[in-house]
């Protein structure tokens, strides 16, 4: 069982946060570090002497994702995995991702300061290329050791240089070895801030993660007349933007009908898009999200119903094409439930809630018992060098990881 | 008076108009024939050609604008003159201003054939570059001898190539002489497509124009708080692109209120503009549209109140920036009257209305005694390949040019 006198060290766990952000430090308290540049590639290595420093097995794979490695007793048990990612956005903040990593490494640092040793082996990973700012899809390195994505697909990827993934790789000197992949897991924990405003609003420090939200991507493309903005009366028009604007209000209004459904008209382009033509064609996207998956496909096919019938009022032509569903991941019950009696254990009132956003975890999910510690994100804010979380929480979030951590040593 | 003998020769009109529109025709029987191209060349070639046959007193000034004059009894008079221009939009239509200058190029052909003396010497014009494709802003042929541009300003106009104004006219061996501006005029006429559906919907061939609708171009600026689409709860939101949504629809309802009044919202950017961020700003253009000055006024006095109040209930900031605004030009009484009467006198029904497009015309109003007949365009399309009018409202067009000609020619 746990030892209720191992102590995280805060102030060692805030300046190791501190050191990893003056790499790629922006002059707004933010953090550029894309994946497999020259910044990448300083906080890599200054990442490796950590885990060299705690004695730690370090190898790297053929995606670059780099692992320590921690013994257990059980040597031929698959470890239990704690990491997340140290790439950011562009112009991104300090905590995305980057916190996942650096607790799990505190973790580390406190079971070999009070000489722990657990029963799984104790794995700590950095995965490459999880934002998808530079190489497009996300979650590259977590996708390739999972089989999501094959080797050929993502060594081929390039970036808007046109250097390829493999080629940036290469460049930074961190290919590593087909054979040093994760293979095996007997749990994979990470931490994470939200990324949305729910644990901030709600003042709770931690969020117990039930899954990755599933979300429907639809195009729609409304097809009008492009006339004379001067010369044509206006019950001559067939105006594409009109009925476009009708069809955004009409989707919003739908998430007053069905309970916990978000909608998100984000993009939407106007063509001919000139201030003295009727807008001729507008095309725009909608990103449905809802963790019933039977209660998504029900608002999909509501809002096809109240498209046609706004484009039938307007006389336009509507076509609506889906391009993408995901489904919803529901994560590890053992792992959430091992979270949830960590943090009561600690006095640490939490809250169950669904990623809305994508992590490492959602492959990872695919490889063996998977769950994640949520941390607020001041006002939600993320992708954004206003990205904040409070010490205290990052504190909380670190005691709860190695608490959750030593109870899965010893339950699963 | 006018001799009621005189006689349209309608074959060689139309062998005239197809013979022009050889030059630079398009595979869907439009026109790309862009201002001081090698296109606009041949055929400004060709029409100087068919000048000189008539035995007019051909001149090309500064501008490249090209004048055919035919003398009056009064030597002194200043001239009344017919005209438009010979480039068109890129992938444009066959009829917009070549029907002006050609029908015009017909008219003398008429004197010619009958020996007519007038009174006025009369004077035909090709003005350069009306369309503005491909040096903006349009009508600088127009805009120039009427010193509405200065010389200066037009020279160093460039194209997206980099080439200017002053380059092209000299590349097509096109400058002429400042002396040779026209400075003064009796009378202004120009036929010219509706490029609207009104004559169209309403089956008359001839239009009065009363003059140029003013307009006014706002911009608008929405302010919202750019989100993750998974993460961000909907309460939590403040959706730009929702908030512009509803403001589209105010501003066409709007017209309803107010008689006569057209809005367009032509010009619409999101930002970021991706599917799965909620978007934090949206820009867009207003195109306000009305005759009346004072209703025109009032009608953006409402739509800022409108705007205002819809930015309130969605929590949004908005800026709203006047951008210009034109006036309502009224053209001549006297001509309008002319054209009018004429169209009466060959029984021919025609319609008054307003241009909602900007013209040659519109600069020849600060020069003198201005009018414009208009013909219908099919449906309304132009600036497009299918832009269309009927052989048989050619004539129409033509017989009342020649018509107002004669009948200005003894009035004025």
């Amino acid at each position: 069982m746990h030892s209720p006198t191992l102590q995280i060290n805060t102030k060692r766990l805030l300046s190791t946060i501190a050191e990893s952000s003056s790499i790629g430090s922006t002059a707004n308290h933010g953090l550029h570090r894309l994946a497999l540049t020259e910044e990448d590639r300083q906080v890599r290595h200054l990442f490796t002497q950590w885990l060299e420093n705690e004695g730690l097995d370090v190898r790297i794979d053929d995606f670059g994702n780099i692992y320590g490695r921690r013994e257990g007793r059980l040597k031929e048990a698959p470890p239990i995995v704690m990491g997340s990612h140290l790439d950011s956005q562009p112009q991104g903040g300090r905590y995305d991702g980057v916190l996942g990593v650096l607790t799990a490494l505190e973790v580390i640092r406190v079971l070999n300061e009070y000489h722990i040793e657990t029963e799984y082996p104790v794995e700590i990973v950095n995965f490459t290329n999880e934002e998808g700012a530079r190489f497009s899809p996300p979650m590259l390195g977590s996708g390739g050791v999972t089989g999501n994505f094959s080797k050929d697909f993502i060594y081929n990827i390039q970036d808007r240089d046109g250097i390829t993934f493999s080629e940036a790789l290469k460049d930074i000197d961190y290919v590593g070895e087909t054979s040093n992949r994760l293979e095996e897991i007997s749990a994979y924990i990470e931490l994470h801030i939200e990324q949305g405003p729910v644990l901030s609003n709600k003042g709770k420090s931690l969020g117990v993660v039930e899954g990755i939200q599933g979300m429907t991507w639809v195009n729609v493309s409304v097809e009008g007349k492009s006339n004379h903005a001067g010369s044509t009366p206006m019950d001559d028009r067939t105006d594409a933007l009109v009925c476009a604007g009708q069809m955004i209000g009409k989707i919003k209004e739908l998430t007053q009908e069905i309970k916990g459904l978000k909608t998100t008209v984000g993009r939407l382009d106007v063509s001919p898009n000139t201030a003295n033509v009727v807008p001729g064609r507008v095309d725009f996207s909608i990103d449905i999200r809802h963790e019933d998956n039977e209660i998504r496909q029900h608002a999909l096919q509501r809002l096809k119903e109240q498209l046609s019938s706004t484009s039938f009022i307007h006389g336009t032509e509507v076509i609506i094409h889906s391009l993408w569903n995901s489904d919803t991941i529901e994560f590890s019950p053992t792992i959430r439930n091992a979270i949830k009696t960590s943090a009561d254990e600690l006095d640490l009132p939490s809250l169950s809630l669904y990623s809305g956003a994508g992590h490492d975890s959602k492959y990872m999910h695919s490889m063996g018992e998977t769950g994640m510690i949520f941390l607020p994100s001041e006002r939600g804010i993320s992708h954004n060098e206003d990205e904040f979380t409070h010490d205290d929480d990052i504190e909380k979030g670190a005691r709860v990881l190695l608490q959750t951590l030593l109870k899965l040593d010893t339950t699963i």
